[in-house]
Formats: C-alpha cells, sequence, structure tokens
C-alpha cells in the first residue's frame, strides 16, 4: 500500500496530538476550566458562521434525500449552539479526574508508593452525523487533560470543520495548544482506518454510531477500544409482576425515545402473566402503535402480531417495533438475553424479591433494572455531569461513562536509594 | 477454513467454562476460599504424580537442547510445588474482590442506584513454559469469581496436563464445578488462535510470554486482551543524581534478575555526571560483569563497550547487557523513553525534586521510581499479595495486577416502577 498524502496527514496530526496533550496534561483545574468558557463564548459568537456552514450539509443531505430523523441530527440552530456552549461550561463545573491519589502507603524499606489518576494521552474518536460530538467529546477529553483527534461523519464535514475552526481561534486565547484538537477533515475511508492502528499515538478509540461502525473498530483496530453503545436491551415480566408497572415501564422503555440505545427492544413474557393480562396489554401496545414480532405463543394472546424470526431476536429495531418471546421461569428469560442481549440494559419486573435477585446477579450487562426503565442508563439521568459514551464492555469502564473513564493511573515510587 | 476436531473442542470447553462461571459468581467468599484449600492440599498430596510427568517435558527439553534458564523454569521439585499450594493458601487469606459496592445513591424519583464489582466471566491465560502459570492464574481467577481456559507452552504440556488433572480431581469436593478450569491440551497453534476471536465465550485474553507470544496475542484478538510484561526499562542518571544511589540502583536493577520484566536495559546518563564520575561506573560494571552497548559519548568514558545502534535502545536484553545513552538534559532522557520505553517501569535518580517531578509527570509509564530500582514494579514486592501479570496498557489496569483486575462493574438500579 503506497503511502497517500492524506495518510501522511493523519500520521502528522497525531503525533501534533501526542506533543499537545503532555502540555494538556501539566495544566491546573482553573486553566482547563477557563479554556473550556472561552471555547463555550467564542461559539455563541460565532453561531451565525457555524450555522451558514451546517446549511451546506443540509442542503447535501436533502439533494440525497436523508429521512427525517437523520436530518434533525444533524441540522443546527442558534439554540442547539448555545447548548453546546452551556454543555462546556458544565463539564467546567465537573470534579476534575485526573491527579487524584486513589492510595498510597510506605513499604517497610521506605519506599513511597502512590497510585494517582492521569490523562489518557490521546483520545481517538470516531463517530456518525451528530455534530454536537464534536464539542461534547471536545470538552471531555480536555477537562480530563487529554488531547483528541476527531474523525466525525462525512455527511457532518462542513458543521464540523466550522465548530472545530471556532474552537481552535478559541484555544488560541487558553493555554490549551490548538494541536490538543486535531480534525480529520479527509473524507478518504482509508484516513478512518489509519487512526485503527496508530498504538504509538493514540492511547485509546472511542467509536459513537451505529452497530457497523463499532464492530469495523473493534474487528480491526489494534489501539485498544472503548466499545460504546449498541443496545438490544430486554424486560422481563415474571409471573409477579405488577401489572401498571410492567405496563408503564414496558411502555417508557419502548415508546420515550425508540432511536436511543436504552431504549426496549423485546419484551420477555412469561406464560402465566401474558395469559392473565393480555387484554390490558394489547390495549397499551395499541394505544402507543407497538407493532409486536412475536414467538407462537404471543402470537395466540396478541393478535395482528409478526411471527418472529431469529433476527427478530437480535435486532436493534430503534422503531416502535417490539420483539416478545413467551417464557416459563426466570431462569428462560436470562438465557434468552444470555444468547441475544448486547450487555447494555436489562429489565425485570417482579414483586418477588428473590427473582429479582437472581435476575440481576446471573444477567451479564452493564445496568440491570428491577422495577425501573432502563431508559436511566445514561450518564445524565444517573447524575454524571457529563457522558463520552456508554461502555458495553467489561474492561476499563462499564456503563456511562463519565470523566473517570478518561483517565488512567500511575503507580509513583519516591525513594532515597531503595533496592531489592 | 474447514472446521477441525480440536476447533470444535476448544469451543466447546469455551462454552463449558462460561456456564461455569455463572456458578463460581453466586459462590460464597468462604466457598472459594474452601476450594482453594482443597486444591492446594491435593497438589501437595499428588506430587510425585506431577514430577513423574515433569520428567517427561524435561526429557523432550533436554533432548531438544534448551538452554539452562529455560529448564530451569520448566523444572518442578517437590518445594516447588509447596510453593504452588502455599501460594494458593496465600490467595484464599486475600479480600474477595467482588461483590463491593463501590459507590450507591438516590434519584430524586427515588430510583436507588449501586455500582458493585462482579467477576469478569471467563479468562483466557495464554502462556509460556511455566507450569507456575497454572496453578496460580488458576487460583486468581477462582478467587475473584471467574472460570478460566488455559493454553500453555507445548513443551510444559506434559506437566501443565499432569498439574489440571490434579486440580479437576480436587475440584470434585468443592463447590465449583471442574468446567470452571479448562485446558486447551492441543499443541495446534491453530487452537490458540481460536481463543483470539471467541468473543461470546471469553471476556478477556491475559497473554503472558515473550514479546512475540504478546504481540501476536495483541494483533489478532478481537476478545479485549490484558497486555502483559513486555520491559524495556530505563535509569535517567541526572546530572544532580548521588553517586552511591545511582551506582547501587543500576547495579540492583540490571544485575538483580537480568530476565524479569522489570529489569534495567537502559541507562540514560547525564554527560557531566558521566564525565565526572566515570570512574567509578567503570569499576562497578566492571565489577558486574555489565557488558555496555553506547552511543558515541559513553564509549569516549566507558571503554571496552560496544557502539550500540538502533536496535540496542530498543531491546530487552534480559541479561548483562545494558545499553547506555547519554544526554544534556532530562529533556533529552524523557523523549528518549517516549520514543523506545515499553511503558512498564523508568527511574530517575536527582537530589533535584523538581527535575525529578518533572520526570515522573511527563513519562508515561505504568511504574515511574525517583531514587529507588525498577525492581519494585511486582504485585509482591507492593504488597498486592499476588499477581496475574504486570499491565503495560493503559486501559481497566495498568502496572502490577491483583485481584481487582479481574473484575468489573455492574449498575444495579432498585425502583418501584419509575419511568423517564
Amino acid at each position: 500500500m503506497s503511502v497517500t498524502k492524506e495518510q501522511t496527514n493523519v500520521e502528522a496530526q497525531a503525533i501534533a496530538a501526542k506533543k499537545a496533550a503532555k502540555k494538556v496534561s501539566l495544566l491546573s483545574t482553573e486553566e482547563k476550566n477557563e479554556a473550556l468558557h472561552v471555547l463555550a463564548d467564542h461559539l455563541e459568537q460565532k453561531f451565525q458562521y457555524i450555522l451558514d456552514e451546517n446549511e451546506k450539509d443540509l442542503q447535501v443531505g436533502r439533494d440525497k434525500g436523508y429521512e427525517e430523523a437523520y436530518m434533525d441530527r444533524l441540522s443546527l440552530s442558534k439554540e442547539r449552539i448555545t447548548d453546546f456552549a452551556d454543555g462546556l461550561r458544565q463539564v467546567a463545573t465537573l470534579e476534575d479526574p485526573t491527579g487524584k491519589t486513589i492510595s498510597n502507603w510506605t513499604l517497610e524499606n521506605g519506599l513511597l508508593v502512590e497510585k494517582v489518576t492521569v490523562p489518557l494521552g490521546v483520545i481517538g474518536m470516531i463517530y456518525e452525523a451528530r455534530p454536537n460530538v464534536t464539542v461534547d467529546a471536545t470538552g471531555l477529553a480536555l477537562k480530563s487533560g487529554n488531547a483528541i483527534v476527531l474523525k466525525g461523519g462525512s455527511s457532518a464535514l462542513s458543521s464540523n470543520k466550522a465548530i472545530v475552526q471556532v474552537m481552535h481561534e478559541a484555544l488560541g486565547n487558553t493555554k490549551i495548544p490548538k494541536d490538543a484538537v486535531q480534525f480529520i477533515a479527509s473524507t478518504d475511508r482509508e484516513a478512518t482506518q489509519q487512526l485503527f492502528t496508530m498504538k504509538e499515538h493514540i492511547d485509546v478509540l472511542i467509536p459513537r454510531g451505529g452497530g457497523s461502525l463499532i464492530s469495523a473498530v473493534v474487528n480491526n483496530a489494534t489501539v485498544p477500544v472503548l466499545e460504546t453503545g449498541v443496545g438490544n436491551c430486554h424486560l422481563y415480566i415474571d409471573v409477579e409482576a405488577d401489572v401498571e408497572k410492567a405496563l408503564n415501564i414496558l411502555v417508557n422503555a419502548k415508546t420515550d425515545r425508540p432511536a436511543v440505545c436504552n431504549a426496549l427492544e423485546t419484551a420477555i413474557i412469561h406464560k402465566e402473566w401474558l395469559e392473565k393480562n393480555s387484554e390490558k396489554l394489547i390495549q397499551t401496545l395499541k394505544e402507543h402503535g407497538i407493532t409486536v414480532h412475536g414467538d407462537e405463543t404471543a402470537l395466540k394472546y396478541i393478535p395482528n402480531s409478526v411471527l418472529a424470526n431469529e433476527e427478530d431476536w437480535a435486532n436493534e429495531y430503534l422503531s416502535l417495533d417490539l420483539a416478545v418471546k413467551t417464557v416459563n421461569n426466570v431462569e428462560e428469560a436470562i438465557d434468552h438475553i444470555e444468547a441475544y442481549g448486547t450487555k447494555h440494559s436489562e429489565a425485570i419486573v417482579t414483586e418477588n424479591k428473590d427473582t429479582a435477585k437472581l435476575f440481576m446477579s446471573l444477567v451479564d450487562a452493564s445496568a440491570l433494572y428491577h422495577n425501573a426503565s432502563t431508559r436511566f442508563t445514561d450518564g445524565g439521568a444517573l447524575g454524571f455531569g457529563a457522558e463520552i459514551g456508554i461502555s458495553t464492555q467489561k474492561l476499563h469502564a462499564r456503563g456511562p461513562m463519565g470523566l473517570p473513564a478518561l483517565t488512567t493511573v500511575k503507580f509513583l515510587m519516591s525513594g532515597n536509594g531503595q533496592i531489592r
């Protein structure tokens, strides 16, 4: 493979980020917070320029006939830009996750051991068409003392470029070097792939977007990855489930925001409960326009349903479709989740505490709910202040990731000549 | 690629481990500790069988003419088996890392949020010819509520098989299912590679061994990896270094156990210090039989040295060879470590606290030493009780990894019908 100009550029940008990361890591909390306020103010001032550039992306989107939800995510407004700025100011209020002594002790020979939190270094952010990620991720990376390399989706290219340009202008008036925020402007696929293997310059890759983006990164990257977001979430309605709680939670988890990763995709229903409560269930589903893809038993009780196939169990619908699997007991529910879940958020509705405890012990997921909606798996809802994504992996960080997920540790040993 | 019998077996073993992991995760601390004692006692009882099987590996090793250090690592004795057993008993005394509530809070709507530690699930251990890893890793995995899939080096095959057989016999008298300890007996390369991509059944891979083993795993695995062990460790002797401390630390870090990963490989020496102290340095190096591979300036002051080339800076000698790089200041030392270090253990000797602080802030490694030997980067030496390896990566765990590195977290939410 010959080295193209783009590739050289991407590597040069990553190297510049690495160098800048050292400088950011030495800044005080106050210096970083001040910089976030400067960024916020400047984004608000330059809102018109950003909107003009955003219009170019929207025009391309309209020409290509992108669907409404997609256009909505892409579209900026003065209010949205104010939200971005307020997000940065909010991050400035959060506790600095670096420089904290997690533990310290002295060995018998007098050697002092300190375990302290430090920035990861350079964060590689690979994301789809949401310009807000450009601002949010930058704010979180800088607050935690890191540099960031941004690779946004090509459909938001003009918007992202404008946002980064405005942020670069602002950084000129702060202690943070411009090089700490790198934007890969190339829409070349190879530019993205190059980031996958830059272990020397990039400390972690965070993909945010659909399942195919995430698996492309996970399967091809040698840089460590913080896997985020795909949520095939289940709600198990136990035989001892309270009817009102079950239906309220089902509706909320399925319909509040169907396109997000903590939305419900499959209801697993105990057969006895279904038999007893099918009328209320049918009415609720109808009221909220939910289409059921059920197994054969489900179809017996819920008319106008589609027969589910293997794909339905694995599918993240992100719509008002709902898979319905019927079971004879909690163990079958757990097995189904084991087979098809994505280890994101799983819920049980039951009045039986032992059943709930078994479910929460045995189901392998980042967030387990007893008698509550899966929609709470969210840094904001849980009070984290901000979120870089929701980890569905087990190593390093699991569930909603706030600022501490962007740090690592160092062991610092201070002695006066100790040898072993 | 056609599916061979071996491949089917490996997958079946991984699936069995996953199933067993659920059972282990539900055991109490007492049940796990009791099992570790049963394992320890049985290993001691069956020492002769293990030694007989070990002799087969040794015979093959002798026939193949393996070098002495290698044969030493492979060779077992009654005392070594007692050490294995004592290691398991020691792990039984350690705090259970699972089931700990890291934090808990209640949202305004009354939803209780608990962040608790849980086992990772199934640990895949890929290692070279040290039969002790078979016992150590099993003990740590079980104590932390995990199952383990062991893939040891082929030169220790008979020894490892015997150890696992004895452990399986012992597990029959415990609450831990035998399936929680799987040993891949195939020496087929594909068997190992199959473990690399079993994301559904294996939660983490831990390679322990030389650099080529580790990079094979890191570069090819889609299962998350805990990278361990390669240590190209540096000692920077500053212009303000105390001579006695510097020489003592150099000798200890280089010669105490040259073959381990926290041994010194490159001394970076300030030119002025070298000029002033070359006589003492030469004498010390000579006394301890250390061969210097130095840059041109180093060669001027240290006679009988070899001129270092690019490879010397990157090399983990694991012998009494030492690369010597001369610099004009601490910044050059930091840059050299940035270019060639493996983020393991790096030390500075200086009486200047500001210089030490700069070094410890800017050098990116798991363990940084001021006026002490790199040899302390070790779970045992630091008081961790036991160690599964030394992480040279930044995510999840960094530096010596004790039991907590084998856990992850779950968010458990308990409500009474909360929706968003």
